[in-house]
């Protein structure tokens, strides 16, 4: 989809991640070069201004100064007492029309306390929640929320399912995505209170494809294509989910690795492996998306190097261009008038 | 540990699981022969009189009659309506002394149930929990609760901790088993309101080698030998561990068959694979057990054929002979004392 006029950059948390600030600033590199995303550098204009010579990208990529960082193990209360952080000033960017949406590698609790300060809940969004990508086939399952509210309320994880449709809607072109609970049986009785009471709801919640309950075996075999669930169990799967590729690899490589004989098949496969690999990087994702706030916001994995904080731009750039913050605000004021009816 | 005098049998509800009652006795004569494993058949007489008269073992394993038996997909409600049920008699085999240990590869709410209702829980303990062990190298990370508490009180996740450590020390021979918290952060002020509390009382409690959060990315990798967890969580974890290694498995088969060459490759690997296959297989571990109630109760995966319902008698045998309900008893006792003094 083509923006008509100019297209707004996308405002780069230069200070967070764990690389920050050289695999950041190379990232918004490639972004504007290789993928063709506008990107505006937050944070110290110094060191910022060095690292783009370094790339001879002085007059290529904007800097906007910002006094100070969230440190990436500073939690929520640090976004309260640093006002002029780089991801502050990132969201003022977009909360004052300058960018199209914020980037940051920097600590989720962070990022999350940030935006919620800086860009508020959009209209009738009680909470938000981080919606992320899981490398199901042939497309992914988005998986809501991960993390962003720990303690949910059933109420809140109906419009968890409102936000991950309008994401898959928007970024994966889905028609009609099939939401499904993430839960421990498959019949409608079982999980905890707040997952027999969510189940209810969303029975009952007109404009979603509920499919029904899903288990922790269902992320990636493509049962649903958006499965909500609390922030503290969406945030536990996807960790698990993580390390258990990252495990079963290792195990992989070690079996085909160990013997005169395997490591000659190893040889002939290392492509193919190398292939996979990168399908199942988190970092070849771009990132989770913090949904429900006035405002784009897409949280790089801290590790990210410059090819995940460039797919984290270009993923940015994509969710402002499809509008996902308006078709959020449609469903959940659709939602609300449905609710009032009954 | 040869216990004196005569073994008691393990009680096997031959009525349970996917491939019941075929697989369920084919597997029982496998712990007999293979494994010295004495084992006691638990349900219809005529059913399993025939399937040991196809292995030639009528006269080696006795049977118990049970006249009913609960279906797969029957909850918790159904162990109140079938008193007589082939998981209850086997249940009553263990309260009454005829036999050390439980079996079954039925329904794991029905075993829940029924456990809690023929055998009650040990003195103290509020709720049992199912501990699983996770494939990690060197030795299986104890993950509990993995599905019979879903709304547990944070006290509930300090007794987890107790009886994951008598697990650990009495299967595992692991000393002084080192006991993390899933969550999802490092810091202490990371999680859901369970959680949090949870990590404040297991700082505080002796007797447990408390080391902090853990996420779930590091269930795999032995940073802690027990994890302690609601069993809403829990139980989603361990599924979505087992999917993600099936997931990955396939994906990286799929990868090694793809190409003439590669499946050059695959061909000298194939010995290797299987080996690997074998040790993530969660049918090899012999399932999960049911701990807290006064007897050994091990669930077998429903889908368990002959090797895992082997594999899941000798773990029964292994526990009752190591102790197991006893050491729990006193882990709590002694919790529940230094709880008074404070």
């Amino acid at each position: 989809m083509q923006p008509t006029g100019r297209t707004l950059p996308v405002a780069l948390d230069a200070m967070g991640g764990d690389h920050a600030p050289g695999e950041i600033v190379a990232g918004a590199v490639r972004a504007v070069r290789e993928r063709g995303v506008p990107v505006v550098l937050v944070g110290h204009p110094r060191v910022l201004h060095q690292e783009l010579a370094g790339h001879d990208a002085v007059t290529e990529i904007p800097i906007v100064r910002a006094e100070e960082a969230l440190a990436m193990n500073e939690g929520a209360l640090a976004s309260l007492r640093r006002p002029r952080s780089s991801i502050a000033v990132a969201c003022h960017l977009v909360r004052r029309g300058d960018a199209c949406a914020v980037v940051s590698a920097g600590s989720t609790a962070g990022v999350v306390a940030t935006g919620r300060l800086r860009l508020r809940a959009q209209q009738g969004v009680v909470r938000p929640a981080i919606a992320v990508g899981l490398p199901t086939l042939p497309q992914p399952t988005v998986l809501l929320d991960a993390g962003a509210t720990a303690d949910a309320k059933p109420e809140m994880l109906v419009q968890f399912a409102h936000l991950g449709v309008a994401y898959a809607e928007a970024v994966l072109a889905t028609r009609r995505p099939r939401v499904g609970l993430l839960t421990i049986g498959a019949e409608a009785e079982k999980g905890n209170k707040l997952a027999k009471r969510a189940h209810e709801l969303l029975v009952a919640t007109p404009g979603i494809d509920f499919v029904g309950n899903v288990e922790g075996h269902d992320l990636l075999t493509g049962k649903a294509d958006v499965v909500v669930t609390d922030g503290f169990t969406g945030n536990v799967a996807l960790k698990t989910v993580e390390g258990t590729v990252r495990y079963t690899f290792d195990q992989f490589r070690e079996a085909i690795a160990d013997s005169r004989l395997a490591r000659l098949g190893g040889m002939l496969q290392r492509a193919r492996l190398r292939e996979l690999a990168g399908r199942l990087d988190p970092e070849a994702h771009g990132g989770a998306v913090l949904l429900g706030l006035n405002g784009t916001v897409v949280i790089a994995h801290g590790s990210s190097r410059a090819r995940g904080v460039a797919a984290a731009c270009e993923l940015a750039a994509r969710l402002s261009a499809q509008g996902v913050v308006a078709r959020i605000g449609e469903r959940i004021a659709a939602g609300n008038r449905s609710h009032r009816r009954r």
